[in-house]
């Protein structure tokens, strides 16, 4: 099962360098990882999404806690929460099949952020299933490049 | 300046830690990282946002370089590009200001992405320029959790 992670962190050198630590020194690959701003200037939030055996990151986590520069921890498992993936994606589009693309990037809400004689580069945000399912049908396009931000998560409601 | 640098690396355990420690053995800060996926199932990208002493980040992006781990490191400074960040925010919205919400959300053509009965969650994304707006806009009403993915970026054009 996949688990996301979300930290609060003091937004200083070296916290990233000690947090990646904690996963890499017990063989703990990480699939996706954001650090941004939030709206504490000297505060940022770290999303991390992981995959690996569940009392290896139950300790990590516990670890995390024990962290000076982090604030909060919260694993998200299992409970209600939004997330979401943004992706940049710069496909192959001659102009006889700019159409053809146009229509899914519409039908997934996608803007098109960029167009040269034969590409399109498209922005597209959801869930990670709606990213993978349009990745699905542009992919006999040809992709040239792709950059996805990895997911950002908060809780449902008043929690 | 801010620079945007993005670099290909192996996704594998410890990749992420020897290069936010890069970054933290010259006492340099990082605004946003995001590290996702790509096509390939065995890389990923990474997009690290810093600002600081013009020398020591090419120091740094040259060390970059010569890690093994490292595919290919670009830096965006001074070319065209597109750039991304996304947003999830949680607004406290009382039912009687939800529709001025509303306005503004639809103005920025951001979604709502999870509603009760004083909260609105919205879900945004853009340049960094539209998303400092529409935070200065909504800042009145009452933050009360935000999360942001950090940039990714993409070249322009053919390049």
């Amino acid at each position: 099962m996949k688990h996301i992670i979300s930290a609060l962190v003091q937004n200083e050198s070296g916290v990233l360098a000690h947090i990646s630590g904690l996963f890499a020194g017990r063989g703990f690959n990480i699939d996706s990882l954001a650090v941004g701003e939030t709206e504490a200037p000297d505060i940022s939030r770290m999303t991390i999404v992981a995959e690996g055996d569940e009392a290896i990151l139950e300790q990590i986590v516990k670890q995390l806690r024990k962290v000076i520069t982090v604030i909060k921890v919260q694993d998200f498992s299992g409970r209600a929460y939004v997330e979401r993936d943004l992706m940049l994606v710069k496909l192959n589009a001659p102009a006889g099949r700019r159409s053809e693309i146009l229509e899914l990037v519409g039908l997934f809400r996608g803007r098109v952020v960029d167009v040269c004689s034969n590409e399109l580069m498209v922005e597209l945000s959801g869930p990670e299933s709606k990213l993978e399912a349009f990745m699905s049908l542009v992919r006999p396009f040809g992709i040239k490049e792709m950059s996805r931000t990895g997911r950002v998560a908060l809780m449902r409601g008043n929690t």
